[in-house]
């Protein structure tokens, strides 16, 4: 399937118009950040790295789609031939998705021309930026469940049907066990989920009917919708008369609750299910559930078997954006020589890390992640090496510095392993390896979890991860400050 | 091009083979609607109709979506052969895509087979939604830019490629002039806008000579983003050596401010091109601007021409979706016999209003709207009614009741024109007449909001508009309520 290369911004094309004029595509290197944590959290997970990979293998821009440019009439004919024979062959570098990332770290490295570079800015941010916030926001609703089952219930009010299949797939991602989207289970190969719909009981002449008739249709564990006419005093009455009925042939059952007060009602259902001898029965709940609801109610011990979360699963709720950027990081020359770029900004947090950087995440003797290091790659070594060699050795001692730039730092003797987290994924256009399958991307973030004391994961004020960077980056930052700006 | 139907909720299908077996398939009619403005704001727009209507007409299982349904094992052969067959056949009614809408009015009603008004809920939600919280978000970006110049900038951070994509044919309904979404304007047929990207100036060896450079390439209103280095210090300066070379030439251009204080900055840049005889050299601005900020600026006269709007825009920000919810209303049996139906759950404000139903608009004579107010149709007239007879006749005087159903009401006697806001858009599944161009559905919004007294559009704390039932629709509420819940 192609991918249309007219997803970018206008201005990628009318620069890449204007480097191609000026004989200007030497190799660039730019690098995809973010700056700040989402739902004022200790942490973010990197997800959408195999949706972009595909995207950029079938990249192109149709005849359909020169023709339109060609429209605007400011291309001309020799650049729309460059155009139309258009294909991504430049280098890629990533963490692995699932992994778990922080403000300031280069996520991806695209090394390319300068236009190549340019034209698939657009297509990169809005892969990694959106599915990396769903991962996110799944990850903390699966951690607040106290590691429950999280069902993904949005596709009605997700943004458009591309956010609802995206989310699907990030919110799998970040720990939920399956979707309510059909379209999406079946492309992504996760579960497909769902219970009924209050249409269901309104079309049957009573609740008990409704309950009954949809048991008998789908007899493994079928889960009764109990708040269209009252929960307490007509729900949980008829899921008990059917519910017991279902009983007496083996076949278990659940009830979901989808208005009132969660807590509640969830104990007042518990005690009816159980005073009727169906302890077996679940209780699954509903209606604009979030993870700082989810974790009240899990905390407060209600009886509550699983969630079903839509909106602000698949919107991020009030953080409906990722903050990711694509900077230029260097430029490099025929003989290969490389010059670092930065921008300035007027406002100090939009500075950049200026060179091409790899990202360290250095352990302790426990395994657990103590800070990350951005450290400045070898140019001998960026184009090749899948291992880059570990400055980290057991024993040695390393200055670690803020990122800002800044005075402040700290002094660290390594006692446990360090890990490259930028690996190569696509040279000069090719593809490298396989991508994982969705089942091993959501245990890679189960697992890059634990490696993270709790207090970086609470909801609520959690402890900043260390993000720090090499003398030499330092270095090479403050004198592109003074070379830049010294004479402003 | 083909739309496939799983796009929806897994119980949906589920139900829809429930029906399906149980011979349910009667006539239903559904209606969408929604409880509460997003934004906090006084009004919504109604948009995504011509998206919607077109999905519809393509809305198939193909074989591929069969053997997957079937792979998942709770499928009968017989029911996936409907499924392989399904063509929505039923009639749609809609306000005008454009239409200033407020809670509790059917948007639109859905008047089909049980089964084919199920399948489509999750599409229909989808559509809408996401379309009009942008497109109301759009308008209120535009008229806090006191009906300005906003370009829509949200590509990279929008919700998936169509989150991108569809956010830039509703914010061009809500006010926008155009998009940087190159796929999308190709798409809708709406300008694609863009300046230059910081990695532009960066990959010149100056400032000057990166303005210089894209302002021989595109002299046709050159805009230069000034902040990579610094605005007030280098940006503009060179802004203004570039600008008044074009200025001899004839050449107009303008700047991008990215960052710092806007009206700080936007009044000194200003002053330094006016200082240069460049005074009608242009200042747009750009840096996470929404409706609150716009306003601020717009209101303390801050010398901006044009407004670029990304992450906000595309996404609602805070108000990441649009409540729409899709309940049933009635069913109509063999004999045209019409069975109302009522969702009552255990939030009041989640009870539905029963029946099949009209919203009419009531203006004064000054052509002002007053008040909406919701009525029963004639199942006479339902499904063939263009133009449904007025119940609201210059000079007579009619009851309103407040859509809780409770005590509030107002008598009111009519002094201007009422117009019924649902129409027939399908009918049978053939689809009625033409969609309007987006430039049309733009120019509804623009006379709808003119239809509207300043109070309901204010950011903080708008009024709210009033929207009735009519007694005979209360009346039938509160004998359902009555019927249905009486002994609970």
């Amino acid at each position: 399937m192609t991918e249309s290369a007219l997803f970018t911004d206008f201005y990628s094309l009318t620069m890449a118009q204007g480097y191609w004029k000026c004989g200007m595509d030497d190799r660039a290197v730019f690098e995809m950040f973010y700056r700040k944590q989402p739902f004022e959290g200790g942490y973010s997970i990197f997800a959408g790295l195999g949706t972009l990979l595909e995207k950029l293998k079938n990249l192109s821009f149709s005849p359909d789609d020169i023709a339109y440019l060609e429209s605007i009439g400011i291309f001309d004919k020799d650049f729309l031939g460059y155009l139309k024979d258009f294909q991504f062959q430049g280098s890629l570098w990533a963490m692995d998705e699932g992994t778990v990332i922080f403000p300031h770290e280069p996520l991806i490295r695209v090394d390319g021309g300068l236009i190549e570079c340019q034209i698939i800015e657009g297509l990169l941010l809005n892969t990694i930026n959106f599915q990396s916030l769903i991962a996110t926001k799944a990850s903390r609703v699966w951690l607040a469940s106290g590691k429950g089952a999280v069902m993904e219930f949005g596709l009605r009010r997700a943004q458009g049907p591309d956010g609802a299949a995206a989310a699907s797939r990030a919110a799998f991602i970040g720990g939920a066990f399956g979707t309510s989207n059909v379209l999406a289970a079946k492309e992504y190969h996760i579960p497909a989920l769902g219970t009924m719909a209050h249409s269901w009981i309104m079309s049957f002449p009573s609740e008990e009917e409704a309950f009954q008739t949809y048991a008998d249709l789908y007899p493994e564990h079928p889960v009764f919708l109990i708040d269209t006419y009252d929960t307490l005093k007509s729900g949980i009455k008829n899921a008990v008369t059917v519910g017991k009925r279902l009983a007496e042939k083996g076949v278990n059952f659940g009830v979901r609750l989808d208005s009132g007060d969660i807590h509640y009602l969830s104990v007042k259902v518990r005690k009816a299910l159980d005073d009727a001898g169906l302890d077996k029965a679940t209780i699954a709940v509903s209606n604009d559930l979030d993870e700082s609801i989810i974790e009240t109610l899990y905390g407060a011990g209600a009886p509550v078997n699983s969630w079903g979360v839509g909106t602000q699963l698949v919107t991020g709720g009030k953080d409906s954006s990722f903050p990711g950027v694509y900077k230029l990081a260097a430029r490099i020359d025929a003989s290969g020589s490389i010059k670092p770029s930065m921008k300035f900004s007027d406002n100090p947090e939009k500075t950049t890390n200026p060179g091409i950087k790899q990202v360290w995440r250095i352990h302790d003797s426990q395994s657990m992640a103590l800070v990350d290091v951005l450290t400045l790659d070898d140019p001998a070594e960026i184009s090749e090496a899948e291992h880059p060699e570990n400055p980290y050795k057991l024993g040695e001692s390393h200055l670690f510095w803020h990122p800002s730039g800044d005075y402040r730092h700290f002094r660290l003797t390594i006692d446990g392993n360090a890990e490259a987290l930028l690996k190569p994924r696509m040279k000069n256009g090719v593809f490298l390896g396989v991508c994982p399958s969705l089942q091993d991307i959501q245990m890679k973030v189960r697992t890059g979890l634990e490696e993270f004391d709790r207090s970086y994961k609470r909801l609520l004020n959690p402890h900043v991860y260390k993000v720090s960077i090499t003398s030499s980056l330092r270095d090479l930052k403050l004198n592109l400050i003074q070379s830049y700006l010294g004479d402003l």
